[in-house]
């Protein structure tokens, strides 16, 4: 006996939205795609998909509504008379917004009777489907759980907690740090191809330093949740005279070194806020909001 | 038949000197220290190491020299008079310093008959000896091919090129990689936790989303490589939108946003650099050496 997949709907073909139910057929789902543009939908009618002639029609094809419009305007535009319809299903709002906005929208649906589920696709659609791929999501467990065989289908499910917030939250703060990567690792492949090493020489070799970089942020983690940073491995003072180092090479090479300045500016305020013999998670000392006094 | 470890001087014993000397003697390396005091030594002497009472006793004890010490200005100091005990030996020097510092070093044991090897140790002391550990080299091939066995102690033993310049290039610019990632990474930890959210609790999904990014800098190092940075799967336009959301949600929590403002405003040069419907990659146009009119 085998199962048969559920039915789901995706409200929105985008790029993202047409990877989602892309995902979804290649699983052997039957779904339901509702478009504001309805042409933007035919390729997935042509992979088998059904066109609904209206948000309401897509909602009441399937016990899971997935939504992922341009923003939090197009979605409430596009479910505006069709709200009661999620009364008993679960809906799962992949659209980019705010975790103010997550919660705002969970009020309005949970008062319709929707489990409201909030989700952010930590990709970009080429990568939709795949097992290495998080999706987070954030809203009750129950619902999370009922719908994990489906959610599956987009990505690895990893659910945050029962705050419909915490995935728009998660969001923002995994793409600064990916922001700040990025921008890290290009100016160190500026400043070895000033040189003549190629991009493709130095990568391998910086991916395999991030896997050291990520056991300090294993042991940092603890240090900040226990609000002690023991420097017993590398103190901030340490770090901003080597940080020197960087600066001379990269502006000896002709290179913009704001980031690193700023990077520099920062261990100083942890330093002058009593942080110079910290392991750099004392840092964060400094980010976060000041306690009131 | 078992081959005899063979002999290893280091020179300098400071914490960096101390963990290089261990990781030789728990190989069965007979090692021969020297330190400019002489107590620092004696946790060593107690695991088996030889004290040598001057720099030349030291070098003339092995055939392969590592030197770590402060700096190179304690380096020359130390060596002053001994430089032609070298002779025939390779050396490989672990003092941190600059590209510029290293050929000048070339330079000079060069010309007494030494073969010249840079390096830099990519973890704190405590990681030294680990094969997750990567060391880097630059110099001749040939030197760091006939002492790989003895290399293998300190760390995996990653081999740049020929220029000596190399170690410390890639040093500075994975350390740059590093403050950006650990910073990104705490400003992130910062938003997440004033919402009340451990780190360690983010952290991990933080490291495997750093996969993801890895994944994303393999991407852009070949269009680095090119010099073309097609935005198929995301463009500088839309993150410069979605740091948007970082900034609003951090600003919200009280937290300091200058590295996200950093960030943004080097997309936003990229974009008018001309980049707006480029990849990420683009970024480096405005972070590099301007061309020459």
């Amino acid at each position: 006996m085998t199962s048969v997949p559920p039915s789901v709907t995706v409200l929105g073909t985008g790029a993202m939205g047409t990877a989602l139910a892309g995902a979804l057929l290649d699983r052997g789902h039957r779904t339901t795609v509702w478009n504001r543009t309805a042409a933007k939908a035919q390729p997935l009618v042509e992979r088998g998909a059904l066109l609904a002639p209206t948000p309401g029609a897509a909602i009441a094809a399937s016990p899971l509504v997935i939504a992922c419009v341009l923003d939090y305007d197009a979605l409430y535009s596009a479910l505006d008379g069709s709200t009661d319809l999620l009364a008993g299903r679960a809906f799962v709002n992949l659209t980019s917004g705010s975790a103010e906005q997550a919660r705002a929208a969970r009020d309005r649906f949970d008062g319709h009777g929707a489990d409201y589920l909030d989700g952010a696709i930590m990709t970009t659609p080429p990568g939709v489907g795949s097992r290495e791929v998080m999706v987070l999501y954030s809203g009750p467990r129950t619902a999370f759980d009922a719908h994990h065989a489906a959610l599956e289908a987009l990505g690895d499910p990893v659910h945050l907690g029962e705050d419909p917030g915490l995935a728009a939250l998660y969001d923002s703060a995994l793409l600064g740090l990916m922001w700040s990567t990025m921008t890290g690792w290009l100016h160190g492949t500026a400043l070895v191809g000033a040189e003549g090493t190629p991009a493709t020489a130095f990568t391998p070799v910086a991916i395999r330093w991030l896997a050291t970089v990520n056991s300090f942020l294993t042991r940092y983690a603890s240090q900040v949740d226990a609000g002690r940073y023991p420097g017993d491995d590398a103190t901030i003072d340490v770090q901003i005279a080597a940080i020197g180092h960087l600066l001379h090479a990269a502006a000896e090479r002709g290179l913009d070194n704001a980031l690193p300045e700023l990077l520099k500016s920062t261990m100083e305020r942890a330093r002058a806020a009593g942080h110079g013999s910290s392991s750099f998670a004392g840092v964060i000392e400094v980010l976060r909001a000041e306690v009131a006094a």
